[in-house]
């Protein structure tokens, strides 16, 4: 929620960014630039991933919030990963202080929310935004596009729908301390490069920021892997290492190599990260 | 052809779309973005689809149909599926109302020519539009692009060449309705979430439409499917059921599931719909 | 290096292309367009393409070469294929009369060094340009995309550091002339149509592009292929053939089908072309 006092309307400019789970095998996506360019012909569309696993609500909400973030105060975001299209779920307007967010109200914004308070969420109501007559099966071509369109060419937020409060939140699968001091978490996703992203930062372990690094063991798949290092090249061949990455979460890595290969774990995958000399085994 | 007395000789807008089987893996798109570029910096790209089928007219054809009218007046389509690059098949430029198609003269544009009549097309001959000396390999470098790039930057279209009548034309894989009183058609394509899109609409059954829904039974790879539903949603988990997709086509569905693994089905596996009460067995 | 008297301090324009090795199924290549964005909004982002094979410095200088040439001057290419982001290898601004080129100085833009000298190159060494903190896992976001943004907003080539000479060059697998007059290469890389592209030229073999042919013999993997085709379709179907790509390169090719699969090569696969009615069997 908006705290009283805070003015998210903002004038939104012609950026707007696409993500997906439609994949870049067929028209659809097309379809949506189509008709957004038919409302604002100056609209600058950035692609930022149409390979969101299908369906897969969370993923879409991990894809956006390690991207949204870099891009210009007054971006407009569209996110379509939808499989409730065409239910009773409600098309979602979100305004944080930067930019705004169109998608559908399942969670995939669950970590905007999270991570850009305050934020201010509509419930897109307007049919006069929509294309008519709109789709029970292709909102993004009938509702969220032409939305982002129209909101890129100056529409004022409050005309696409009332303000709501119960929106769809999901939970963020957070690592938790274990009784021996060890934390418990899970491979997040894993990348192209076989790099395994853990939901575990330096946050919830200093440990792994120290100067010179402290003694930790992380255990996945019955191996423990030990070292740390500060970037890839540092990782002997073959050798699986632990690494702070980019995106400020705990990464385990081989360098030149695929470490979801090397330990034969995936998205999923427990991982337990255990400090100091304590708790070996 | 065009009717006497149209006017089909409008500006072209900077918006280019490129419509290729090239895939992604390497720079061959590319070079087509920076030939155009390098005759109009002010081109606006935008990706149709790079994936159609290597070598598949058809594939291109119906890719192109899909995603072109979304797109606004003026927009030149840049399609280049051209498994006769080299030959004496000719390339073209076709002209509809509101947008212009630049494309060789293999079928790929067989859907524009159907859906969007009247429609001029011109056999594209004039080679100070071209890049030189132009290769026998990459017409989309040396002919496509660059008349497309010229175009968006004014050249009026009479200048590329004459108008012809004879373009090549394929044949629509239409459904049939046979004795019984069944239609009987086929699967198209399979999306990336394995949706079955067949060739039969709303219009060749119109049962499909009604309220409430009529009964019918889709016969495909010997099982039979007779739930019809309005958006995927609402279709039980792992069961297959029938839905008029967002392109007009009826499609076979799994709700978050994949119909193609389902009913061990792909594009081309026939289909029969069954209306009414009648050829049950 | 720069020859005295050459002024290659163009200024460059909006567009920057992007080649990179970080596939297209997250949001890393998304995050470095952010960047760029939020330094300048106008920038326009072309893709050259970010499915280079991981960590594989050679193809990523294949990719680079083979589509910078068909952009306009005054284009800024980004390059990331970067296997030692965070070690002390440098980051760099190369110039060329026409383009500039950002990379890391692993020798990705060896090709660029030898197709368009006279080339000055400049270790990119001014930490004002770089995201802040700069991490040592991710440049392409913290180093490449800022310094790339910078530059098309104006900032002159000479603040970001200072001219180097001792760049890193790879050495390009030239064919060489063995004894009884063969040449020996090898194959670069295989296209998605399953063309083999090889390190062979007309400048090699200048018999391939003589009117009528002349007869040669390309040996690979205990196959022969002799017939010289101009254009793909022209081949026999399923029978491969030898064609001068429109790259310039020597190629065998099956038309509408895969030479890579017909004759079991791939990239790194030796050929040898024999000349004449020399050395047959």
């Amino acid at each position: 929620m908006m705290a009283a006092g805070k003015e998210p309307s903002m004038a939104y400019s012609n950026i707007i960014t696409l993500t997906t789970d439609f994949g870049e095998g067929d028209h659809l996506v097309a379809v949506m630039r189509g008709v957004i360019l038919s409302i604002n012909q100056d609209a600058k569309l950035v692609d930022i991933c149409h390979q969101v696993k299908a369906f897969d609500v969370w993923d879409g909400a991990f894809t956006l919030a390690e991207a949204c973030g870099y891009f210009p105060p007054g971006t407009i975001h569209l996110v379509v990963v939808d499989p409730g299209v065409g239910s009773s779920r409600r098309p979602l307007l979100a305004q944080t202080r930067r930019q705004a967010f169109i998608a559908p109200d399942n969670g995939v914004l669950s970590l905007v929310y999270r991570n850009e308070s305050p934020v201010e969420v509509r419930h897109i109501t307007e049919q006069a935004y929509f294309r008519q007559p709109a789709s029970a099966t292709f909102h993004g071509r009938d509702v969220f596009a032409p939305c982002a369109g129209w909101l890129s060419r100056g529409v004022a937020p409050e005309k696409l729908g009332p303000v709501i409060e119960d929106y769809v939140r999901l939970e963020f699968a957070a690592p938790h301390r274990v009784q021996d001091g060890a934390l418990e978490g899970v491979v997040l996703r894993v990348d192209r490069f076989g790099n395994l992203m853990t939901n575990l930062t330096l946050d919830d372990a200093p440990e792994l920021g120290a100067q010179p690094a402290a003694p930790v063991r992380l255990r996945i798949n019955r191996r423990q892997v030990t070292r740390v290092v500060e970037y890839y090249g540092m990782g002997r061949p073959g050798e699986p290492f632990l690494i702070v990455g980019s995106s400020g979460y705990l990464e385990v890595s081989v360098n030149r190599g695929s470490a979801s290969q090397a330990l034969g774990a995936d998205a999923g995958t427990p991982v337990r990260l255990e400090m100091g000399g304590g708790s070996s085994s």
